[in-house]
């Protein structure tokens, strides 16, 4: 198995990137290796100086950068050597099995539409992420970014995406799925919950438990799926994320705490296009890098792609006019 | 000043009722008083079975009460010898200050649409919360639940009545107002919230500084009052108070950590509305009922209310077409 990973475009990069290269490489599987899109002289640079030996390093030599604050769709299409660009084209190419990058997040967004592109009859792609339960599982919420105005549909889709890939990457069988709201009765949430809901309670597409409510979240006593637009799930990644740093500035450090730290999974799945596609923190640490590499794995392992293709292929639902 | 409470609507009526004024009476200013709303008898056994001077208690007595699960409007309605529309009815004609109760939510809304009504010029109500800041000062945030679907036209209006209220109630000078976000730029955001940010960006209404995003909340290095709509709001709100139970149930129990209880302030104010009206917790403990009662006071005492109408009748805002 071959995971790509931009090296190039964090904002320690690519530094940080070749570090958790490194811390990443005994946790992998026999067979998986990493392919890394960058500068070669500067990645041999930080191998030298921490003494590893390059010659086990796998270097798609680039030349172009995309920047932090560059225009995604116009960087990715004008910097075809980019290390970006160039690990996109190696995934469409199907010479890696996966791609990972802590850079530009909207450029990433472009070169998954310019290349891999959205699985057929998904409207909307979306991003996904773990979030600790309080029991010591992981639950997982979707969308946490990408799609910030939701129409009941995308919901309907995400919460099949979500479904899938806890089966895929966490071994639920049957994993619960529940749409995030106000209120638990049907009649509660604003305009968009309440039509997804009245989409979801008879499905057989998924295991769909109901409405749960921002306090059970991670108690995971209902639900091991929760659905939510692009909007809530951001402010609920961003919260979370907050109340590691919140706990430690306390001198809190327990188990619990220390899962909600972005460095735990490193970085979020796209769910809905036709790759395993990663984004990460722009500032990663190196050991966001590493865990971002073995969700990476684990994500290509969970090889949910061909179901969510032969789903989808006979879904009801149409392209979106809006799109 | 007179602090009316319904006794009769909570989950655990009258008793924690009675007994968080019983805590209460201690800590009000001179000057303020309790009236009660609810059966006499039973708030007398009450006081008797706790060895409580009942000769110091100003009872209304109410023969109906208003249940969790009754249709909020016809319920209002239909008893208005409840102890929840009885309160309405002193609160509208001046016979007390304030009125708070940990009853129906929306037979609360239904009373305030019918008895005291929104202020002129208002588009809507919202209900508001403060949250800690780790720096151990106190942020508001707004709406918390009362209007899912917000306008910018919405948001705008309670950036202005978050900014009266943290003025009044905190003393916050010149506080600022941020609008919650899930990015900092202003093309960043939903629909909504990016129409929001064109609303606010100049404005001279209210102190405001831009977008904030979800894991700046509990920071306070950007903003005293945050605003968002009632579907995220709900969802922080919930949110924050698990992390209050999730960190309990770890044995972690730090000022931080404890403010984020709802007990702590045991009820949220109903902005923008001609009387201060405070929503309680259902299960309210008599810990979250004394504080209720505090709130009520400090609510009163904040006298915003001549600020808002002044403010809202030149306002240039119409009234909304699809309440």
């Amino acid at each position: 198995m071959k995971i790509g990973l931009d090296v190039m475009g964090g904002d320690f990069a690519p530094r940080n990137e070749v570090l958790g290269v490194i811390e990443a490489l005994p946790e992998l599987h026999d067979g998986s290796e990493v392919i890394l899109f960058g500068d070669e002289a500067q990645i041999k640079g930080v191998c030298r100086e921490k003494g590893v030996d390059v010659s086990g390093f796998q270097i798609v030599h680039t030349t172009e950068v995309i920047g932090m604050q560059e225009h995604p769709a116009k960087a990715f299409a004008q910097k075809p050597d980019s290390s970006m660009a160039t690990g996109f084209r190696y995934l469409s190419e199907g010479l890696i099995d996966g791609f990972a990058s802590p850079g530009n997040t909207g450029a990433m967004m472009a070169g998954v539409m310019y290349t891999v592109k959205t699985i057929e009859g998904i409207l909307r792609p979306c991003i996904s992420c773990f979030f600790p339960v309080i029991d010591g599982r992981w639950g997982l919420l979707l969308d946490v970014g990408l799609n910030a105005d939701c129409k009941p549909e995308n919901l309907y889709q995400y919460a099949i995406l979500g479904s899938l890939y806890a089966k895929g990457a966490s071994g639920e069988k049957n994993p619960r799925v529940a749409l995030l709201n106000i209120g638990e009765e049907k009649t509660k949430g604003n305009i968009v919950t309440k039509a997804a809901y009245e989409l979801m309670k008879d499905t057989k597409d998924f295991n769909f438990v109901g409405n749960i409510e921002g306090n059970e979240l991670m108690t995971g006593e209902k639900a091991d799926v929760v659905v939510c637009d692009g909007f809530v799930g951001n402010v609920i990644l961003k919260m979370a994320e907050s109340f590691y740093r919140l706990a430690d500035c306390q001198g809190i450090h327990t188990d619990f705490f220390s899962k909600l730290n972005y460095e735990f999974h490193g970085g979020t799945p796209v769910l809905g296009v036709n790759a395993p596609v990663i984004i990460g923190h722009g500032s990663s640490s190196p050991k966001a890098i590493k865990n971002m590499i073995l969700n990476t794995e684990k994500t290509i392992r969970a090889k949910m792609l061909d179901r969510v293709k032969d789903i989808f292929r006979n879904s009801s639902f149409n392209k979106d006019d809006n799109s």
